[in-house]
């Protein structure tokens, strides 16, 4: 795989930010010839499920392409969860601050209930007493709905399998389906050393959204029902929502060229060695806290802001997070920082971060 | 007034479960006779809003009818804000706890964001913390929509005009428009010996769900649009959401004598005083642990689980708040309940509340 | 059975502005006495249940009392179709004429297919044709959905038994549900002389929406779900709709005394004989057209504008229909208008009108 | 412009089914360089806008884009018309006919209003007898929402600007404002010699869906905002609906390339001469009979059922329009047929096709 030449600057503004794979660019290139039939009847849809089915170990799922993360968590969601009930997630979930109400919209009006534990992952304590406490006035309130797990996590953690079934097992004990944010899924299973299955449905989820488009896709995420019967549902949410696209081989050509020869396993694979080199160079420096585990490929850190401001001056990109703290005031004061890998994040750029901060 | 005869129950279950004021009957059997109008051309319509525009020195003010708690509720907040925006409301609201998502249904997805504060209060410090760091990428996340605020709680504590005026001040500064569930209004009032403008548009509340069926009605709340611009917009939400009466004659009735030399008032005075001689017999008695302010109409307090089944064994009527506590075990141990006091609650009756209490 | 006095002005406007019935303002005032728990859990609900059982021989009937024929019309259909879905109904129904889109309210989006026939009829071509040729590309358009039948219809038409279970056959064929708006339920009974399950069930109806409203309560529709499976779906839906009374006893006896010795029958007997006795006049005067079937309780006819100036004069009260037919004009130009008669309309106010009819 | 080479099959099927133009994708490769800011902050989004400014004569339009013509449709109509109004469109509009409800779900339950025409042009006699109609009886039913035209209409017919204007004067009469579904806008205005301004909001269309997938995109359409006051509501709407794309700079890429050196225009012009040519020689076949005015890239015609067979045999594909004409029975029967060509449809092709037919 050949990295295109980038500019020296350190970016680690978020991996929406980096380019596609040149492997996906090419697929889209090749699948622009002729005719292709419309909608998703272009064989290229049918040849991306099988090639999930494969990596899944699941070969009654289904899969369908969209192109946002939103789209792809809100329709999957809508698809589990009836308008009267709740949705279980994290209260620094993507579907809870980053969609604007998405999944409300796309529900007909259903809640989420908000879960704490740290580094953004559910603590089985925190969701296990929502659940028990939930709906104790029959039909005055929500009824339990589904669980949502990001895996990795905004702050970028990682479940293994062994969490997901336990935290799926509390859903299950209230007959309640799961639902996953896959939109670093690769991420995830590059730490977790896990088989995909292992991941997803073997450890109680019921649709994925599988991320692309941070991973090296010009913007394609799959949603994978592993339970066929609720497909034709998923498929008229998906029309009307507007998400179904008539030239729909060009998403299919994305993802299949990324399921092809583990790629989307080697760009994740990338992304996180860069996050792990990143964040090894800041345990080693006093003035550096890293603020979360950083299993994946996002770090996130603190250190004073008197460094922040030498850092932005000398090119590096990166939000401030959260995003309301002041660059001008007192330069001892710890600022914290998200800083997002991604497959072309170089060696070199993570290291000259790493001298900026060691000062 | 005449109290109609009663069981010698003690019943403090709700405020929705006594019967409705006999003036009230009355005025229905009254309102019966020929022909009206339907859909509120009835003429008792514009009788009821002058009424109130007289009670809260409101001259502009525009009034609907509508049947139930919810629908004031849910039809007032989604006329005040967009459904990519949030509802800034005490963790402990009806409309978070008990209308079954019905503001997200109406709201079109709308969030509720939950804020703190004891007696089911919402602290000042809370919203503008929730407010100061809302919406802080833009595009991605809810905007802020609307404040609201429940006057009486539903811990039966009670807001000052000051104290509104304070909340809804934060929310101005941002631009926000305000809210107040008063279901309970009239106990609201009637403890804060306040003028009903004081606790409503002058302290910056823009739309008022005032209520009638928790204090002597058969079911009917006003919702009162303190600014007409959006009237016209609030009549087509309660019309299409099904809230539209053809009988509309049978509402203006019940609220019009309700609003009748100050009934609703007497009738409020009447349940608060025997909250207050509940809950100073209470403070009395060392077995007993009073929860929450009981500045309206409702006292919830914890004694002894052994108290409690002698409670109910001599019929008294009431819930364990929250409800999930089980009426089996140790007897000494302390479980929460909640009472609530109507306009026909004798002295007799809690008296013989307290005498069990009191062992 | 007393009939109240009344003005002697001839009142066709509408069987929403005659009053209730005294039997049921009796309910009423016998209902409010000491306490009763909320929310439908007070005994009465349950009694109305068997009652309801009992009259349309269907002991596993689901019944639920909502307060107006749009409540009941919009819950009932979104229990029965999907947001992707349409709902056959003929283009002067009540759903699609008067009831501001809460049909696409409350099922989140479905659209209506409107289906032609005299009388508001539907007529079984126009339905077989529109189900034929529906959803011919598959997940591009709304998918089949429910068929909802108006009975009386919105033009005083009725439609028998066998005639509804030619429709619901139609739809049945393709696997729809069938919902019928019977606000003029029992007008339709009276008219065509059938057993209520003839008219409902057993002709292929779902869910019924009956109405008491139109017919001498203060304000009570029932909705009845023949087949229980999704009755707590639509307990859901009519709570986060704001429709469930917390005082719910006030319906209950309401509608309890209104199924009590045959009341709601003989009260509409009362209003079909006096259409009857309307429309056997008309038809007697040659400047009179009748424009549709005068089944039920309501006679749309047609005369020349200065005998309607001249009957508006001498104090009737009646609509054009359509309302947009001016007054002012040439005088031997025949306009049309609705004429309504409920169970308080008296032989000699059908007289005085014919005697203005007949110049 | 290099058409790349393609099958001999004649490939009429849709203009969704052909290639994006090797312009767009070269766009698309040149984007694919280091990193860009996401969500549209990619600099690409402006220089998309200000062509679109200058092409439109419109300097205060705001663009937005998404990347399929529902979302661009439902969108724009949802910034247009509230939830309680009516959209007037053709009945065989792709709002109405191919879109599974999408307006209805983004507008919040909103009707459709169906009208009249040939070649699927609204009448403008049948649009003002639909608008003075409207909302007789105020709150009861749906008010005037929205006019939305198309243009190319989905039987290949155009406007020209002063159809437009009469139309949208109509809709201003009462104060509403217009949509264009511009799916084949090109394709329009190549066909009416018009300037772009003219076909738009100099003719009164307030919001544009100016696409570009059916014209050699992958898969991009611009909202077009002629007016900027709904521009933030807009960009709520699409984030929250899942439109707002992370990777936005490919959307942008190829938008931008479109726009450059009248591309769109060269594409469009293509593939009208193309069904110029095709119904030009089917007028000379007296076996074949024209049913739509073949103004733009489509021609809808009718031959006999055998002449059919041959062509699907000889590899021709096109759709039987309507879709439910079976392909058996007598081979003389006549069926009709949808012919879309596209930029890449060749004179070869399309002789082969019309030779076919000549028999």
């Amino acid at each position: 795989m050949t990295i295109p030449l980038r500019d020296p600057d350190m970016h680690f503004a978020s991996d929406n930010a980096g380019p596609a794979a040149p492997e996906i660019i090419e697929a889209v290139v090749r699948a622009n010839s002729g005719y292709a039939s419309s909608y998703g009847a272009d064989g290229f849809a049918a040849e991306v499920q099988d090639k999930i089915r494969t990596i899944f170990a699941a070969p009654d799922a289904v899969v369908y392409l969209v192109a946002t993360g939103t789209a792809a968590n809100c329709l999957g969601l809508a698809t589990l969860c009836p308008p009267w009930s709740t949705i279980y997630c994290h209260r620094e979930s993507h579907i809870e601050m980053d969609e604007c109400a998405g999944p409300e919209f796309y529900t007909g009006g259903a809640k989420l209930t908000l879960l704490d534990g740290n580094d953004a992952k559910v603590r089985l304590d925190s969701l296990e007493t929502a659940l028990d406490s939930a709906a104790p006035v029959g039909v005055h309130n929500v009824q339990r709905g589904v669980l949502s797990l990001t895996n990795a996590t905004e702050c970028g953690a990682v479940y293994s399998p062994q969490e997901i079934a336990a935290l799926t097992g509390a859903a299950r004990h209230y007959g309640l389906p799961c639902h996953m944010d896959g939109a670093r899924f690769a991420n995830a299973q590059i730490a977790t050393r896990s088989h995909a299955a292992d991941l997803s449905w073997r450890s109680g989820i019921d649709i994925l959204s599988f991320g692309g488009t941070k991973n090296g896709l010009l913007g394609v995420e799959a949603v994978i029902l592993f339970d066929p019967a609720r497909a034709w549902e998923f498929e008229l949410r998906r029309k009307r929502g507007g998400h179904l696209f008539s030239k729909h081989r060009y998403l299919s050509a994305q993802m299949s060229a990324y399921l092809e020869n583990d790629l989307w396993l080697r760009l994740a694979r990338r992304a996180n060695a860069a996050a792990k080199r990143l964040s090894t160079g800041m345990a080693a420096n006093p003035s550096v806290k890293i603020n979360h585990q950083p299993d994946a490929n996002m770090v996130f850190a603190s250190w004073p802001r008197e460094i922040h401001r030498q850092a932005f001056e000398a090119g590096a990109r990166y939000y401030l997070w959260p995003p309301n703290q002041p660059l001008e005031g007192n330069g001892e004061e710890m600022l914290s920082a998200r800083l997002v890998c991604n497959w072309t994040t170089s060696d070199a750029e993570v290291d000259s971060l790493l001298e900026i901060l060691a000062g």
